[in-house]
């Protein structure tokens, strides 16, 4: 297990190091991602070794929905474990997102943005994740943080909710993919998630979506529980590089729980965000799983676990990245176009947002939150043949094996 | 009959006396108005006396999608009426539109855009609408005029569609609104139908859809046949005396057929551009109605004809009046928040848009053209208490009676 993750950190080094701005940058960066590998690499042991979440209260971007009493004398329960997991996911990923809008505003900070008091520089208000703490009438709630019209993010959204109440089974058989035996009544239930949408402005950096999340039902048999989720990257210009080393840090994740994870859950991400109208992906895909309760609820919620910590190291690279890309009319607009896209997804075939917007008393901003800050809708729009766009498409047409895993599985047969 | 019609053109007459702009203008203005006035007024008489389409090939913006010679050996049948009417109604409306188009242009002309061999100013290739006829595989096809990125029109589309084919009874119902006992087996159907969606750039000036449709579905007992459609008005501020043109230009339309129409088509329609999640109306309505099979084919027919042609001076007037206003930043914000809500019920919530997607081989550029070219989500948007921007959200939350049909029902009781 530790050569593995030492083998691994190796890989996504290796991998850091081929950034061509990071390559050219002072040696101190490049020793600064020598340690940030190791921290890694000893987190993934210890959290391989423990397992469990603790409570860290300060570190929220809220209070948890359940009262902390509850939670505590809770501890083992998996609602417990599951909601104290997306507390911490939703606090690491919105401070990860917000550290990169703090540098893009570096270069051009004056002595106006000086706060002598202090002895520090002012951060741009904008700049960070506004939190909205909710409740819901029926039961539970959640924390939406949204930060809108950033420099570096146009529209990023991270989203936990703690609900429970009672649904038909017509709802709860929504949620699922395939159905399981339900008594035809009103239902207990209990769910338990984070999902993220995350909108930059430079056309070279991708858009991100994810989502983790747990459910529970009760019926005359006891309960019934499951986890969903995954994480898939949507960019609006094709970089392989960045494609294969998001496919291989969601490998990795799924790796360490189950080796046929990774093949499994690409292949169902790719069906899923599928536009039948345009026979496209929305993307380039990443994973996607539902109905998993195998092989028992603490190793199912490890691979949650690994997943959802997971989506840092795949995607903030690329931001870093990107961000400063030069960029023009020109790709702001086919920016815009494919946005449009991501709102066709969404509004008409994403059963998420199917499922909350038909839901009663639906917090709909929150759920909403997913679509972009701007979008566009031209008649006809037509790639030019050898483009940049065009490969783009290609690809959404014709999903492609990253890591080529079906090539590999050839060859050794 | 011709003393209604007198009446009527000289309240229009009214009305159109009352803006500004034209009152202010020179005298010909006037007398061209009461001139137009006249026109309408000796059309309308016209087509009442007659009411049956007459074949004008030139006129159409392409050739007819039914071969010529068919439509001419069946002249009374309504596929043949019906498709002749959409060919004029759409011709005349992307005309009309496209005349304010040059309009707009005309201050800014220099000898540039003079065409001196023909000795006429060149128009705008932008300001033309794109004329793309199209056919399906199954049988028939379809006409979709776009006009994109015009000074006055952001985007409009006027669609005409005529098709044949075999479709499952459940696809047949949902093109209903009431169910009628139709045989579980794959049907012959015929749908003509045309439709159109406005997006000015302006956002003092309103956008407004309508459509006009005839159905026949064959089944063991014969052919079934029904109408259906609507105009209805969306501005993005409110003016009460754009909407009171707007609604009693349809209700003359209704008048002249059955007293009951208008408010029950009314009603019908604020019922219909409903978006549950939001609690809101998509505008401030107009009229829609389905499965018209009353009183009879022909009647049904002349009074689709006064739907439709009640469109130009429905609409028109207003693109005229307020093309010109100032507006700034603010009121193009507020502008593409609300194109986003008409996203949201055209993705999720309209039948149209739906029924379409969902048919195996459809034109999904037609079915989306009517998508505004830009549209904007934030999170938590809120209006300022007292502001134009919350009367007109007042309005859309709590429909209005705006020709005070329900008082005066009340008063004569």
């Amino acid at each position: 297990m530790t050569f593995n993750i030492l083998f691994r950190s190796f890989q996504t080094l290796t991998y850091v190091g081929t950034y061509k701005k990071i390559k050219n940058r002072p040696l101190r960066l490049y020793c600064a991602a020598v340690l940030g590998t190791g921290i890694v690499a000893y987190n993934q042991y210890q959290s391989k070794a423990e397992m469990k979440e603790i409570m860290q209260l300060k570190n929220y971007m809220a209070n948890p929905i359940t009262p902390v009493e509850q939670l505590e004398q809770n501890k083992d329960d998996m609602k417990t474990q599951m909601e104290l997991l997306i507390m911490r996911i939703q606090a690491e990923f919105c401070r990860a997102l917000e550290k990169e809008e703090d540098k893009a505003w570096e270069d051009e900070k004056s002595v106006e943005d000086y706060d002598f008091d202090n002895d520090v520089y002012m951060t741009w208000p904008e700049a960070k994740f506004t939190v909205d703490r909710w409740t819901r009438k029926e039961g539970g709630g959640g924390i939406t943080c949204v930060l809108q019209d950033g420099r570096v993010f146009e529209k990023a959204g991270v989203n936990i909710s703690v609900v429970s109440g009672k649904l038909p089974p017509a709802a709860i058989q929504q949620m699922r993919s395939r159905g399981k035996n339900l008594q035809n009544a009103e239902l207990p239930f209990f769910a338990a998630g984070v999902s993220a949408v995350i909108h930059p402005r430079n056309p070279m950096v991708p858009t991100i979506h994810f989502n983790y999340r747990y459910f529970e039902v009760q019926d005359k048999d006891g309960v019934q529980w499951w986890f969903g989720g995954g994480t898939d990257l949507t960019p609006y210009y094709l970089n392989e590089d960045d494609a294969l080393h998001f496919h291989l840090t969601l490998k990795h994740a799924c790796d360490d729980h189950d080796s046929s994870y990774y093949a499994r859950f690409k292949k169902w991400c790719d069906d899923y965000f599928y536009i039948p109208h345009r026979g496209e992906r929305r993307g380039v895909g990443g994973i996607f799983f539902d109905d998993l309760d195998t092989p028992n609820q603490q190793a199912a919620f490890a691979f949650v676990t690994s997943c959802a910590e997971a989506v840092i190291p795949s995607y903030v690279p690329l931001v870093k990245k990107h961000k400063d890309d030069a960029y023009g009319y020109h790709e702001r607009q086919w920016q815009l176009l494919r946005r449009g896209r991501y709102v066709e997804f969404n509004l008409i075939y994403d059963r998420g947002t199917k499922f909350g917007l038909h839901t009663p008393e639906a917090r709909y901003e929150s759920i909403l939150m997913s679509l972009p800050l701007n979008a566009k809708w031209e008649y006809m729009h037509q790639v030019q043949p050898n483009s940049e766009e065009e490969k783009l498409l290609k690809i959404l047409k014709e999903p492609k094996d990253w890591l080529q895993i079906e090539d590999k599985k050839r060859s050794n047969a």
